[in-house]
């Protein structure tokens, strides 16, 4: 099947992009090492719908690298990066993606990498499993499992299961500790502040800011507020996490 | 005369960074209130050298707001940024600047600056009283004095002075208490990272970072590298503040 | 029963300082209120085994103002402190405790505790249901149950849970969010650093710690550590415990 | 002359917190080993008046290792310790302090050192040269000069220099960077909280806590307030340290 990509000229900027922050991805470097030993994915078909960016681009590689046919799309159409795209299609994997598609284009792309007759998914905000679910059982039947990213999807996929509707089992890696603990903390913490530093040019330090929730990515926001300078004030519902939250702004 | 901006379409981008900083610059906004009742420069031209940005622009637009004739140029050929050049245009300031301007044409436009034969300058990094000691000295006849906002200027200043050549009181506005312990500290240990961050797009939390010198610079720096989760080095040569960076480090 | 402490001439003394502590415990002060009003022990004999100092003084306090006969003993030779002990006495609870008692005399003091037999008991590292367990079952007849407020108690309990031997329910306070969270980590946190201080009479600036496991207690001697200008070492056998100390020592 | 000290069987007590601080002052260790190879105080006199304890008590042993004899007096009345007086007298010094002396006995002892007729002094709090001035001068005459500890001393030398009474060359200590930046801020913050924290028995994490000036001592008292988890409120009437206050209390 041919991919769907902006622009093939792109992807000398694409790999560079995905050179970096492989440069910086120390364990999935070494799963990589594994991979490409034990091909735990030969001869089967993996549809990946995620953020198309370097660093996911990165790891459809991986999978690549364990033996699988590898399909993506973009999980939103404002986060995919057509560079990145061309990129990923000279590398042997088929794409279905591009900035800013249409509506009816965005959802077309993510049929395409479900017609593919998968026989795993890695899913995001569970637009794979909604999409299956609601208007295209018939994609179902290869599917063996997958793995769904983040708390939207978990939840919808939660929904499904209650309800008798989940057609196969699906791993939630939002739940692992190293998702909540690190990621959620320490890198949604900074990359929120990346965009709000990018987009209002300002200095934090001496600023009032708000953090709603204190969750584990309340949490990050909050510590790297307080690391660039700013009085935090969080608002909570939880009272435990409330209490915890009057504590650590005093740490 | 008449201002040389790159392209004045480019005016109501201008006005918008402009009108964005001067909501964040309560201090200037007082001096501004009072200067358009004092009128301070009341029939004085002012020729001004800077990093043509928005609060810079701001600043010249306080300027004028005092009575003054502005006339600008830019202090680093890729600092200058075009729309706002011609938000100044519109503004009523006469510019002489373009971003990435070849060299010859980059001096010419300093020169310009001085050949309105000025009663005032702000100087940066020590660009026009240089020009004027070892080129021009047929424009100094006018200008009363300036300010200088930063070391490198100072240090070019005060070797003038010591030869005597330095024909004019200069103001060293690097040498103030609040340039030091805020702006260096807090404006510059910040906007570092920001950088630094756009740069790479890497996680800060976890890395090692070498900080070299612990002026006030350097602590800012270090600073918010710890905010953002950094493991600090920092190299210094003297001894006491090299003692402090240890101490602070443990902070 | 006739209470037995050291001197009853220290209850001046005691009084002092468990009304220092009873200005700093807004929460027990409220639920004191609460029990003034609704009696929930009321006509039951309560029997505990504590650290015998200011705050669980207060605490037997709060329980006889809840309507209960109260009996307490010493959990440690160590900590009772002879002062409190007398004030308890004059405030109407019976207490069996003295600073430094021989070994017999220590044990023989929390038999008599529970030879009141007891409708509740308060125990602390296990000494009340080790002793009904192994050598005086004759005395549970009349308990309904009671909590523990520790780790190492929690696990005597529930080792006799497990081997069917519990003979009335415990509640485990020690396994409440709060305490782990708040007193764990902000009450040991300093608490250690006090007797730290106390005993070494050194900065603590400038000095390499060792902090031995990253649980709740090891996050708040950590924390302190750090916040008294330590280089902190964690050591910790559990890996995810052991990034979050990584994690934690670069906030 | 003969020492004068409270009771001399406490030595051996005296001697640990001698031994014990030794251990922990690696930079006046270094100048021991120095001064017993140069012996710069040969055949000199020097009187001492300083607190009286363990820290002190090793500098003067320091002193007489540079080959001078040595005589101390306590400068506070409570804060002289009788154990270290007698292990000073095993080690060939002259000490005359006790604790809690009355006023006159007191001054007594200060006048004792001075009647030595000391080539060098080392005072605190300016009270040799008060005395020197004011009743004994004419204990002056072997003086070559001396050093003075801390800022209420190295006012009063100041004033009598300023009234060109002050009859010999004092090193005012207090005037050091290493003193501001270290003692002041390191030993002198975290030593209020060590005696904040035995006085009161209270968790400092939660509390508001209000320093009163921010000078050296009180940067060094607000940080360590914010290390143990305080709620930080500084008053300062100098408008720099003033905004320098606001800043730090959000790094």
């Amino acid at each position: 099947m041919k991919s769907i990509v902006r622009d093939m000229s792109l992807a000398p900027e694409g790999h560079l992009k995905i050179d970096w922050v492989k440069e910086h991805m120390p364990v999935l470097n070494r799963i990589r090492e594994d991979f490409e030993t034990t091909q735990p994915f030969k001869g089967l078909k993996v549809a990946i719908c995620l953020h198309l960016e370097a660093k996911t681009a990165y790891l459809a590689k991986v999978v690549k690298a364990g033996g699988a046919d590898v399909y993506i799309a973009g999980s939103n159409p404002l986060s995919t990066q057509d560079d990145v795209c061309a990129a990923l299609v000279e590398d042997g994997i088929t794409v279905f993606a591009k900035h800013r598609p249409d509506p009816e284009e965005f959802k077309q792309h993510l049929i395409m990498a479900l017609e593919v007759e998968p026989d795993l998914i890695i899913d995001d905000g569970g637009d794979f499993t909604t999409l299956l679910h609601s208007e295209r059982p018939d994609l179902i039947k290869n599917i063996r499992g997958g793995c769904e990213e983040t708390t939207t999807g978990v939840i919808r996929d939660k929904a499904l299961e209650n309800s008798g509707d989940l057609p196969f089992p699906m791993i939630a890696v939002n739940d692992g500790y190293c998702k909540h603990l690190f990621d959620n903390r320490y890198g949604t913490g900074q990359s929120v502040w990346d965009s709000i530093n990018r987009t209002t040019n300002l200095v934090v330090a001496g600023k009032t800011v708000v953090v709603v929730g204190y969750g584990w990515c309340g949490r990050g926001v909050a510590m790297r507020a307080k690391g660039l300078g700013a009085k935090v004030i969080v608002t909570e519902v939880d009272s435990i996490k409330a209490i915890e939250a009057i504590w650590m702004a005093l740490k």
